[in-house]
């Protein structure tokens, strides 16, 4: 299976499965359903709410004989409440629990940005909540470094093979990339044909770190949520330029789009439920676009950010 | 004289003089006859190269009756190379020294990039240069924040008033902001039609930061410098828009373009030598544009960045 080498020793799967918005009731059975396809990278968060549940489905997959543990890349992302150093070990941990597994292969931060802290027994996952009511933020003075710290030591004690980054910009990355003594194996990013984000990959590229885009399909995981930056834009499954290049290579237009991505070297973690698609989704590597297709699709690129913190109830300015 | 309240107390004039570029031969005169002219913030930095001239330039200005010291805004700029805090209070010194000063209004830490000490009796100022050839750069692994924590003892020094960072994007400044005792009272960053950053105008103002706009003019800046980018668009000068703008007010280009800045709420820093130009650019306060003249100069941006580190000897991505 196509792979990334990352700078820790490990090995990403190039292609994985993103538990973003998988609903708790069918969780546990898409991952099941995934592992049987092939897949074996699953990327979930303690924002996204299921991680029991995924764990659930990933142990009646090893009990199954479908998959052994070590087989899987499992990634979990630490979640805004958390930053302070105290509170990131305790949180990886539960994360753990939840999964049902020792060690996550890699674990995130989620963001930049520093919530105020909500014990999990009051409120997990508390995503904006902060204490109050929910339209009201408040946030905790922990640099990114300090936390960045926390995460070393959770690979120093084996909780974590890999440590990466997620939502961040060029002048934070190389900020942390001066006081991290373990550096982002992974930064994790909003990438489509309407965000190439050249710059970053260069970035990244030159600093070693890989790549993971989310939302491949640009609008589409944003229209369930009722955005109307994804109303207002064509979806890339309609778009002329997608559906031509998916025809000339017997291709669907999803496939051609993560094709996009991991041609120019960005590891994929697309979403469904559909049994036909996720077999689609997982099957983009046999196949391979011209330089020219690839140049005329990064031409769609328009800068439109779909999943902005300056949209949260608390406007957060981490990509201005 | 429109001025800005900072976040430290101090006042800073909104139309000020920019010394990038203005060569050592007529420096100490333009300084003398800006000062002459009404102009009452300096915008310096060891980077310029020009800080003795200007010093005396200051001066000259002062012995005659001109101006007193008091009234007089100067600002100047850590450079690169001096981010490690052992060396801030040594090079803010010599930079005071050099335009003999006893305090700086505003102290701006010129670029979030740390390159490698150069001791000033082996090159001064040393731009890229870090030991080896000018087209080899390298960085020093020091954290904005540690530079910052520097920056705070000169003001509790009172070698200067107001501190300030520079070409910074949102997630480093909050992230400094986590970490700061005294947050930043001015952000400096390139600023005009062709790069209006709306986002940063709008964390800026949500967190009590004053900002400054350097060539506020485009690419007029970058043309002496032989840039592509700057060749390549059309000229401020002569844009068709600006231009009838202009005419209806009975202003210069130049002017319509200050004041676009301005009432933004952003302080600007032209350059010129022409005596007429100096005037006019530091009468921009006294007209007003309309809404509708703000929003469709606003409406020319295009997001080109002219002075983008990523062109520097070694690509540095501080805006990706």
């Amino acid at each position: 299976m196509a792979s990334v080498k990352l700078s820790s020793g490990y090995s990403m799967p190039l292609v994985g499965y993103g538990l973003w918005k998988v609903d708790t009731s069918i969780c546990a059975d898409q991952v099941y359903n995934v592992l049987k396809a092939g897949y074996r990278l699953l990327d979930g968060a303690q924002d996204y709410g299921n991680e029991k549940e995924a764990g659930e489905g990933l142990k009646r997959a090893i009990d199954d004989g479908i998959v052994k543990r070590e087989e899987v890349f499992v990634t979990s992302k630490l979640w805004n409440s958390y930053h302070d150093p105290k509170h990131v070990e305790k949180m990886c941990r539960r994360s753990l629990a939840d999964w049902g597994l020792e060690y996550f292969d890699l674990f995130h931060i989620h963001f930049p940005i520093a919530q105020k802290y909500v014990d999990p027994e009051e409120k997990y996952p508390p995503t904006f909540y902060c204490g109050k009511d929910v339209a009201t933020m408040a946030f905790e003075n922990v640099p990114l470094l300090e936390t960045w710290k926390a995460m070393e030591s959770l690979v120093d004690k084996g909780l974590v093979r890999s440590i990466g980054l997620s939502n961040c910009q060029g002048s934070i990355i190389l900020d942390l990339l001066r006081g991290a003594r373990i550096p982002p194996a992974v930064l994790q990013i909003e990438h489509h044909p309407y965000l190439t984000q050249p710059a970053l990959l260069k970035l990244a590229k030159q600093k070693n770190i890989a790549v993971t885009g989310y939302s491949s399909f640009g609008p589409q995981s944003f229209l369930e949520l009722k955005s109307t930056k994804a109303e207002n834009v064509v979806s890339l499954f309609k778009h002329p330029l997608i559906n031509e290049i998916a025809a000339a290579h017997g291709r669907t237009t999803a496939q051609v789009l993560l094709r996009w991505a991991t041609q120019n070297g960005v590891a994929v973690i697309p979403k469904s439920s559909n049994p036909a698609r996720l077999a689609e989704n997982f099957d983009v590597t046999s196949f391979d676009l011209t330089e020219q297709e690839i140049n005329a699709i990064s031409g769609l690129d328009i800068g439109l950010r779909f999943n902005d913190p300056a949209d949260w109830p608390e406007p957060t300015y981490i990509f201005a």
